[in-house]
């Protein structure tokens, strides 16, 4: 019915009377909370496809009168009271507004009062996952958040039902674009961070305020739901530690590449189970991987997520991780499993998400060391003598010519160390004398 | 409780009397005809999962005494009778015995019966899909196919259900683990087709009859089967064109390496609409691809699928495509998908598969033409001459040194041109009298 109006002359003026046209019989009708750029492309799919089997009904905004447009069939209502939605008839409430408030309160809502629920809202899901899904199984109803990691990758869906029945104890990848679509550029035209961040602002890859991509944070908020429904284990998002993208340099790169390897900002989380105690490492920070590796074959604002399981070993998904279309990709797919499956079988078992005893960001792996130092002699012997008094092994020091003394970068590869031992020997090392900036570390993950 | 019997001493001997255990009360019972690799990995997950919702209650094989293994529950019930299993009153009938006859009629009668079925044929999946699910809507039960495509790959659920919300239009990729683990081993030590494919058969990679892989046919149904899940188009195996791998040689490999490519077996379908008629474009054969694109980092028995819609792009999807635990992974993840999801919805709408107006290999690209000739002047003019007359331009054209001019090798790659211009030119080329043996034409497959 609603794709049936879209060649309707529709007037755009405050002063509309919207018109309900009824349902067919099999549709199932659907409301939108927020009107963004997502937003947008789900109603532009929904009605692109004149079979669809939804009708939606309500669109809620902020400010709504400056957020309508004509393509939007007559019957639609646009409102800016979400109770219009609340209290509407629909089966399905699609939540795109993000943000913790009042988000979660509307999904609540929803929930209870009986519709089934479809969100790309990472920070929430990240937040209140266990508990919103507890409530839509009480319910009766489907909470579905595909579209909160990874865009159009159906990696939730892949990880959770399609690796069901492996036993997954390492997920990782690169979960940001922003921040691969300034590495990668970095890594291609030897651009700064600074250049390579504002090109990303004006093609509107990176918002005015990067903090949450560049510190890692969207990131982490993607790594504790993929370790939800992947590692199934209950995480925090502030148990997770990040470093931001904006201490690499382009010299980082030239010194990667000596390396055979690239950066990637990689955000990772493992499963240890020692003495019958399970704890998880995890973080979010650049790194270097290997050239000829899948990680270093994300392209641009490209998302890739690995998860390693017991049986079916490691698992590969990639693609395009953000951006309107491909997130409406997503939570259209979720409205085709709601449609398609019902109701949440009364037999499921819901899959014991265990909580572990400890969460943290020690990782045991060869590490690369950039140095900035006031050159004179003595450095190389001060750094190694730190470094043996911790028992750590350097294998490799390298130092390209055309750079002034003043600000000489050069590095130092470790051996395979622990994260522990090398951060005490960083403290001693960063007290010496000779440096221009503090020493940039970061582990070498060769798989 | 299946689990729990884990480690009772089980005799083993045929006098055995299977004791039925009563199955806790939220246990889905299953029964599993088919204990080779697969099955018997499906059944090791199972018992190796103290917690697993199912309760295995019959293992069908021939011969089933020397099928017999000790490790299996003593509650288990072995036969060599399809219809203990067809009569019993398990919930679902798991499918591993391979093969169009007689699986598709146990299928039939399973789901006649009221059991949900989960299989891992492809052949009769690629041949009988729509017939099968029509049958299974038709008795409210599931049929689940996930390990039939792609091992341990979620590729199935992740097209089919992660990105219904988009209209894909190409399937493409590598399917067949052991076409390229032999290609792989050709790349990386120059070994002979019949030198790596000995060594696959060695290593359990390959069967003693390879035809099935390398022909083509094994990549054929998995195409097949994804073209009907992602394009939702019904294609029928023999509609599409198939060119073995065993005519590559080391030397393309050699010259591939100077175009900046590599070799793969590659399986192409795309969706093409004109004038409102559909048709496909389907192959499997090898191609070039280049080094750097994600098809070319697939390694040994590994397999990638991906999928471009019109909406999300390409996505990738990659791991281990085959072996017992691999695909026991999909064939659990299928008990747990029909676990929690339950009958199919009344709501549920079938998604249309339509049958396009054509299927065909014809394929716009550019080629890699490898010659091996009886060398004397004039050979190059020969071949010149004939492309000019169809309008196909010579791109490059490479001679590497150190070959015998009775059987010397060279190549020509053209530029983009339809392969019913180049088949038609290449008939005429290869009736001039210098060649060895006949042209080797591949594809040149930039994306």
């Amino acid at each position: 019915m609603a794709a049936k109006s879209k060649k309707l002359k529709t007037k755009t003026s405050s002063k509309t009377k919207p018109v309900k046209v009824k349902p067919g019989p099999k549709k199932l009708k659907i409301v939108l909370a927020g009107f963004g750029t997502v937003g947008r492309s789900v109603v532009k799919l929904l009605i692109d496809d004149a079979n669809s089997p939804f009708e939606l009904t309500h669109i809620f905004n902020r400010n709504v009168e400056r957020k309508k447009v004509d393509w939007v069939p007559y019957s639609v209502r646009w409102t800016e009271d979400i109770d219009d939605l609340l209290s509407s008839d629909a089966d399905i409430f699609i939540e795109l507004t993000g943000g913790i408030d009042p988000a979660g309160d509307w999904i609540r809502k929803a929930l209870c009062a009986g519709k089934s629920v479809v969100t790309a809202n990472k920070q929430l899901i990240a937040e209140s996952m266990a508990e919103l899904q507890k409530l839509a199984r009480e319910s009766g109803k489907r909470l579905e958040f595909g579209a909160s990691v990874a865009g159009g990758i159906p990696a939730i869906i892949g990880i959770q039902e399609g690796l069901s029945g492996d036993r997954l104890n390492r997920i990782a990848g690169v979960f940001n674009g922003t921040c691969n679509f300034i590495l990668t550029k970095m890594e291609a035209t030897g651009a700064s961070f600074e250049s390579a961040l504002k090109e990303a602002q004006e093609l509107g890859f990176a918002e005015a305020d990067p903090t949450n991509d560049v510190e890692g944070y969207d990131a982490r908020a993607k790594l504790v739901i993929l370790a939800q429904a992947g590692l199934r284990v209950q995480v925090r998002s502030e148990q997770i530690p990040c470093w931001p993208i904006s201490s690499v340099e382009a010299v980082d790169f030239a010194y990667a590449r000596e390396l055979g390897c690239t950066i990637r900002q990689i955000s990772l989380a493992k499963k240890e189970i020692e003495d019958d105690a399970m704890s998880i490492r995890a973080f979010v920070r650049p790194a270097l991987v290997p050239t000829s590796s899948l990680v270093a074959h994300v392209e641009g604002s490209k998302n890739l997520v690995m998860a390693t399981g017991q049986y079916a070993g490691q698992m590969v998904f990639s693609g395009f991780g953000a951006g309107g279309d491909p997130t409406a990709v997503a939570v259209i797919s979720d409205l085709y499993s709601i449609l398609r499956n019902g109701p949440p079988s009364p037999n499921s078992v819901s899959v014991p998400v265990d909580t572990p005893k400890e969460v943290n960001g020690a990782f045991t792996a060869p590490y690369y060391l950039r140095f900035v130092v006031k050159d004179r002699p003595g450095i190389l012997a001060g750094v190694a003598t730190v470094l043996t008094r911790y028992g750590i092994s350097i294998d490799a020091v390298l130092q390209r010519p055309g750079y002034p003394h003043s600000a000489l970068p050069f590095i130092i590869t470790l051996e395979t160390c622990t994260s522990a031992n090398l951060g005490r020997s960083l403290q001693e090392i960063n007290r010496l004398e000779f440096h221009v900036e503090p020493v940039l570390c970061m582990p070498i993950l060769m798989d």
